[in-house]
């Protein structure tokens, strides 16, 4: 009897080299999703990967519509008895600014050393391409074990705000058994890890306005509430001094770590000094009740990820500005809800805005965190495979990233996901000079190989 | 004998159109002194200055160099016996962005009804053509009854950071009876007024670095101090809850005003209404126990003139930025001296920054605050001019802008200033869709023949 597994190994063994080449491919592509100038881009990656599907003789390929940016659909059942996998990835990316501090162009691919550098090479077009890779070695060399689905979105990095409808409108196409979901990641090249909770998102843009157009400084000082100054309160006023969140409200309904989940994140081999090497900040920040792990895996946060106000060229301009604009995320936990948290941002601003100035609050997306049953079978098959090329067992963890889908399917079509992926801690995804660790890629493609035959 | 004074003014009445002209093409030139591509522009806009100066019969005319932006000198010294005016003007002019609100182009003069529309109309290419087509109706008409000096200088808009050594290195060149400095304002078309107070200016940037590189929200978020939350918190905290300036020791040295001083202001006819109106915000903003022409006229301030920090595009970017940067100026009145607010933010900055981030505080330009001398005798012509003109005395006001020449002609050159210019309240200095009023312009060109004649 032909040893497949060993068959699909050698393959991917010997073909490296166009593995490769089909990850410089998609990364060359600027698939930017929350830039609108972007789309026929997006709609060309997503017409990559169809294209690449066929070419594994997956069926029914085919770029659907969302209404927003495309879903890519395909599916292979031809393993009659065999469980059914649904694969998950996004074939978007972040923006790429600032871009003055890329080394390489960040739509040209680039080696350097063990690394690929390139905006998607880590989150996630690297992922999709090891779990293609994993099936054409496996599809190459005598067929597959297993039955499978694709759900390869467009719009995760803006929170997937059209995805949950299409799912809810194509609940039958989607049955499956579980669903593999690449875009997590391990914790260090020699760490393998699967991820089973990820944190919710909910995702807003706060303007403040004062005077009808930008004064004098000179002759409006001292009597206009200052926007920018004002939004520096307002956000001042959203975190207490140890770094709670003072929403009202905003830790009600935040799950209590129980006594089991801290023992867990007291296992993990990460120390305060690798997030400090990780980050480069001098000292760490954030609730002291809560250790760093718990603080990004299990605690929710609220970020200002975008500030923009008056005169910010070279020099001086002594502007009194008419606005000011601070984009603001929140990581949730179980069981937040992104709506809730939207009208506690509300409720805080109602409260705390002064009559000096005038604000606008829009949501932008919301998903809930979520957390996935670590006893299925999928998780089995995965942590084993894990097992086989690391030689260790693999650490289960909660992870601080957030992937709406997830929550998603477990709500809509009753199915848990099973999370991995081969990107390191210091990968750079939504920063400049993002990069991919080739040797663990190609360690990851073994281990998905092994992963479907573990089915 | 020749009434030279109604020859000038009838040559005024007969040249509007011209003198109009000589406008439209000065602020066509974009002489914004803070952006670093336009030195072309500023030179050739001192050239044209020097070269309207010649035109006039005006000697010794020189584009001068500073170290900065080089300043325009001329004199015509040919009325022995007679007083020596040093008129003082600045050629540069404020950024222009946000270039999207201008209906029209800030460098192509438009005129609209009663208004011309241009980046520098009011402030002051406007006032320094007024004044030198005063001189113009008077050269071409008889001749001129006073000496004069011209010092045009490019940097004001940025501070005037070389002009201070210029002055110390040509005091004798410089030697005047008194300087006439037409960079003031009027407070309403019908109201005349005198500025005898200007408030200084200490112009500074504040740069906040937390990690080495912009992060992933979701891997970060909960153990990294936001460097943009941690500038809102340091700016936050730079006033109390009244308006009131934080800075350790910022009131120490600021003047009391005197009973009479206060009866002064309470006297100004502008109202909380007109406030409301000019500024189109629903409510004012300050320190309570002084009245709203007490705090732009007389009390420092601390404004926010530019931030930024992270993502600040369309749509949503799940990044936790690198660094996050603050535009601060604080308008300065008697007896603040720059250096010291300077050393007093830094002082703040050193106690309440967190170990959390790093910062740094560069200081742009500094100059204290001025009080004229209201009895001498340039006053009393110009008060005089303009009772001629609009039937009724002028009123004696402080202002809250900033014009650093004005302290230092009194410390280095021994000399006061006398304050006029006729651009309003709702010109828009400093913003977008500036404007110069033209008939209240004719009618300052009139007062300051009035006022040449009457010294």
């Amino acid at each position: 009897m032909t040893d497949y597994r060993q068959a699909a190994l050698d393959f991917a063994r010997q073909h490296k080299t166009d593995f490769l080449n089909n990850l410089k491919e998609i990364v060359a592509i600027p698939s930017i999703s929350t830039d609108p100038e972007r789309t026929a881009d997006i709609l060309r990656t997503a017409e990559w990967v169809a294209a690449r599907l066929r070419g594994l003789g997956i069926e029914q390929v085919a770029v659907l519509p969302t209404g927003g940016h495309p879903v890519v659909f395909g599916e292979w059942l031809n393993a009659p008895g065999k469980q059914t996998v649904l694969i998950y990835g996004h074939y978007d990316v972040q923006p790429v600014d600032p871009i003055e501090l890329w080394h390489t162009g960040p739509f040209e691919p680039t080696e350097v050393g063990e690394n690929l550098f390139a905006r998607g090479a880590s989150d996630m077009k690297g992922q999709i391409i090891a779990t293609l890779s994993a099936i054409e070695a496996i599809v190459r060399t005598g067929g597959l074990p297993v039955n499978l689905k694709f759900l390869i979105e467009g719009e995760e990095e803006i929170g997937s705000p059209s995805l949950e409808k299409w799912i809810l409108e194509n609940k039958d196409l989607l049955k499956a058994d579980f669903c593999l979901n690449p875009d997590a990641g391990m914790m260090g090249k020699e760490t393998p890890s699967i991820t089973y909770g990820l944190r919710g998102l909910a995702y807003f843009e706060l303007r403040v306005y004062g005077p009808e157009h930008d004064l004098h400084s000179g002759m409006a000082g001292g009597i206009v509430h200052n926007p920018a100054q004002a939004l520096a309160e307002l956000i001042a006023a959203m975190h207490d001094a140890d770094g709670r969140i003072t929403l009202p409200g905003f830790y009600d309904s935040v799950r209590v770590l129980s006594a089991e989940e801290r023992a867990d994140f007291a296992r993990l081999p990460s120390t305060e000094a690798d997030y400090l090497a990780l980050t480069g900040v001098s000292a760490l920040w954030g609730e002291p009740e809560f250790s760093p792990q718990e603080r990004t895996g299990a605690r929710p946060t609220l970020e200002i990820n975008g500030m923009i106000s008056g005169f910010t060229g070279k020099g001086q301009k002594t502007v009194l500005p008419a606005w000011a604009m601070a984009k603001i995320s929140c990581r949730l936990v179980p069981d937040q809800d992104p709506e809730a948290v939207h009208q506690q941002l509300k409720q805080f601003l109602t409260e705390k805005a002064p009559k000096t100035i005038r604000w606008e609050l829009e949501k932008f997306s919301g998903a809930p965190a979520s957390i996935s049953d670590t006893k299925q079978p999928g998780v089995k098959a995965l942590s084993s495979a894990l097992e086989t090329m690391w030689g260790k067992r693999p650490l289960l963890k909660r992870e601080g990233g957030s992937i709406p889908v997830v929550g998603q399917m477990q709500t809509i079509l009753g199915i848990e996901s099973v999370l991995t992926g081969f990107g390191l801690p210091d990968d750079g995804v939504h920063a400049p000079n993002e990069k991919l660790h080739l040797p663990t890629w190609y360690r990851g493609i073994d281990a998905l190989i092994h992963f479907f035959f573990n089915l």
